[in-house]
């Protein structure tokens, strides 16, 4: 007989998931509050463009998606750091030219994971249905139509919660049991700002980086999209949204390079809503066989190390391959999926969290920039031997805890060589790239 | 005109506010979900005894209670710490006489509260009444009279919570807002147990302490009660309760003199349920000066410190010095209880947590024995200059987080003094107490 598990949110991981759950010959049953994204408008779905990375990216490659979605994407080969006096250095991100992010419109990679998980026999897609109950015991949904106000109940063998930060699924799976939950909210939060191609056409900016504009007090992060326009998020203490009367006066003073790169700031800032950012820690991720939680509904985080996506498909990845460990039984599974997986994404937060602090204070300093070419230039000379942390996690797929780990082990020996060494990697770094601009000169 | 706050939940903490309330000129109403606890049968409200401490009796004291408490309580003065081998050897709490704990049935406590609070003027209790909803804008509950099924509408210039860690009025409160929230659940559980009195009428075991028996996996404390009796709490893995099916045998290899003590353990065990220990962080603390929160409702620790309810009792002192500081302005006062008192109760659930691992893993070291020697002694030598973390927590009002910060300093003076100086220091406190035994000896 064939099984059958209901899928609550059709976002990236809940969609994705239903591919790898079809191929193990699941029926799949994908409900999802809002209305199908592929009859919006462009308007109605904007939202902001995700940085994809290596474990993503694996994710969907093992799912023959990426063939499809290479073309929607802009390549990122490292950030474009804009002082405050002017200039914009930019870091490459990796050592090596593979080491590179990719910037897709969320619109783009949802509708074409949905078109694919749609053509995948025993998938069926339901928009428009919002979860109202659920009967853990069961594996039971009710849910009701939003257009015409009926409920309806299903049932299957498991429930899979992939409904978001806010989970509802989560929610009513511990209800009355002895859950552990973290919720955290950043004292800072998000606006989206434009930044649009020129009059011609072309990028006003260099279009292939990760833009940042660094700040204690407010922050500027810009993604690159494939009409040669950049989508910029502007991050503050929650607070100062609303004292702020005078975007462009604030632009002028802290960040002028980005005002001129952003002719409708004033209407912008006045019209877009401010987002709240979210850290979710929580366990347990499963009640028995019957349902489990991937994606932001068991580990959602701060947007700061560009993982909360990818590692909501590095979630379906592990799960896929626990539910292969333990065919025919759910209940163990879901059991390895947590065992294996929590580790890792709690420290995850860690590292987003941590992340906020280095855009925020520490990417101007000199100091910090001089550790930065340090750590790639070890990674040039010892190829796979050193790796830096950033590295490991967006361009591997070593699992978070372990990336964690290895760095610090990298960093004793670092703090072991001293200050003095730092200083001479530096130094090393300096003449070697002297060394290089002279045999460029030459080879021309 | 008369200003009215609704406290919803008359335990330890919203029965004492409602007494400083009184004070400040307030009329009070206070809603709870149970019975009045005065017409209850002994057996019904029976539950753990408490351990009263500096903070709470300074609370008490503070709205006149002591003098009609005072009686209802047992001293404890020091720990009884029983050993594998047999022996329970004496831990004095601190170094001077006034140091003690006091151990008190919840049941005598609350009724005490109850009648004094009842007696001030402006004062109504609401038994049977339980919260369904909260209206945070207009300060407004609606309740549900157990017994009839009749529903009330009432409202006030502010709601107080001090309806406990599953507080209702914080999840309501917060619904909808940025509100941080922080619930873990311990991985271990406990299950009460009774230490009756003997057929004489006399103590089974030294009454005027707080039995420890420290063990890695299972772990009993045990307060004394007026009547003779001690009340155990048996401490384990939750899943471990229902693997053990003969808690004798377990007793008879882990806890020989406690098995002893319990006539009863095989029936208690079958019969009494397993409790679930949480630790609550939350943020915010109010709404503008509509709703606060006190007690467990903003700050629930697990029991390993002795300090849940004597912390409730301290907000009250709190949140009185903040109304008296913002006369007239419930929005200020409720804003500067929780920047002056949550930085506290937050160092008070990382010691909690703490003294967890102490009871467990550290009690029965013989290093840790001569370090807790040590730090009295020191206390002894440099009266007022040297303060042992547990007693600055345990028999003074020094905030917590104050009292963390100072036995730090004091860890770091002995850090640097050195093994080698600990090491002198025990040699002193034996040669001490060989002196003052042979002085003993001589006096007779």
């Amino acid at each position: 007989m064939t099984r059958r598990i209901l899928v609550v949110g059709a976002g990236p991981a809940g969609t994705l998931l239903s591919c790898y759950l079809a191929r193990r010959g699941f029926q799949v049953d994908v409900y999802e509050r809002r209305p199908d994204p592929r009859l919006l408008d462009e308007d109605e779905s904007r939202s902001i463009n995700l940085g994809l990375s290596a474990r993503g990216i694996r994710a969907l490659e093992d799912v023959g998606l990426m063939g499809t979605l290479w073309p929607l994407t802009v390549a990122m080969r490292g950030r474009a750091i804009h002082l405050p006096g002017g200039g914009a250095p930019f870091q490459p991100y990796g050592a090596h030219d593979g080491e590179i992010l990719h910037s897709v419109l969320r619109r783009d990679l949802i509708t074409t994971l949905v078109d694919h998980a749609e053509a995948q026999a025993g998938v069926s897609f339901h928009f428009g249905h919002r979860l109202v109950d659920l009967d853990r015991e069961a594996a039971a949904v009710r849910l009701v139509q939003e257009e015409t106000g009926a409920e309806i109940t299903v049932s299957g063998d498991a429930v899979i919660g992939a409904d978001g930060a806010f989970s509802q699924v989560r929610t009513r799976m511990q209800h009355g049991l002895t859950a552990d939950n973290h919720q955290e909210f950043l004292e800072w939060g998000y606006k989206e700002l434009t930044i649009p191609a020129a009059d011609d056409g072309s990028a006003r900016t260099r279009l292939e980086a990760l833009h940042v504009w660094p700040g204690e007090d407010a922050l500027i992060v810009a993604h690159p999209n494939r009409d040669n326009s950049l989508t910029g998020t502007l991050f503050l203490p929650v607070e100062r949204f609303d004292e702020i009367t005078d975007p462009e006066a604030l632009f002028e003073e802290r960040f002028p390079d980005a005002l001129e790169l952003m002719p409708y700031l004033a209407k912008e800032y006045a019209e877009h809503p401010v987002g709240h950012l979210v850290s979710i820690r929580t366990s347990h991720w499963h009640y028995r066989d019957r349902v489990a939680l991937i994606g932001d509904a068991c580990h959602a985080v701060y947007p700061f190390y560009g993982q909360g996506m990818n590692s909501a498909l590095e979630d379906c990845t592990v799960l896929d391959r626990c539910l292969g460990e333990h065919p025919g039984d759910l209940g163990a599974a879901f059991a390895a999926y947590q065992r294996l997986r929590k580790p890792h994404t709690d420290v995850l937060d860690e590292l987003s969290k941590q992340n906020f602090v280095e855009l925020r204070d520490r990417l101007r300093s000199p100091l910090h920039l001089a550790r930065k070419k340090a750590d790639l230039l070890l990674a040039r000379l010892l190829p796979g031997r050193w790796v830096p942390l950033y590295t490991m996690v967006s361009h591997t797929t070593t699992p978070y805890a372990d990336a964690l780990a290895r760095a610090r082990r990298q960093d004793a020996i670092l703090r072991r060589a001293g200050a003095g060494g730092l200083a001479a990697l530096v130094a090393g770094v300096v003449a070697g790239a002297a060394l290089r601009a002279r045999r460029n000169r030459k080879g021309r």
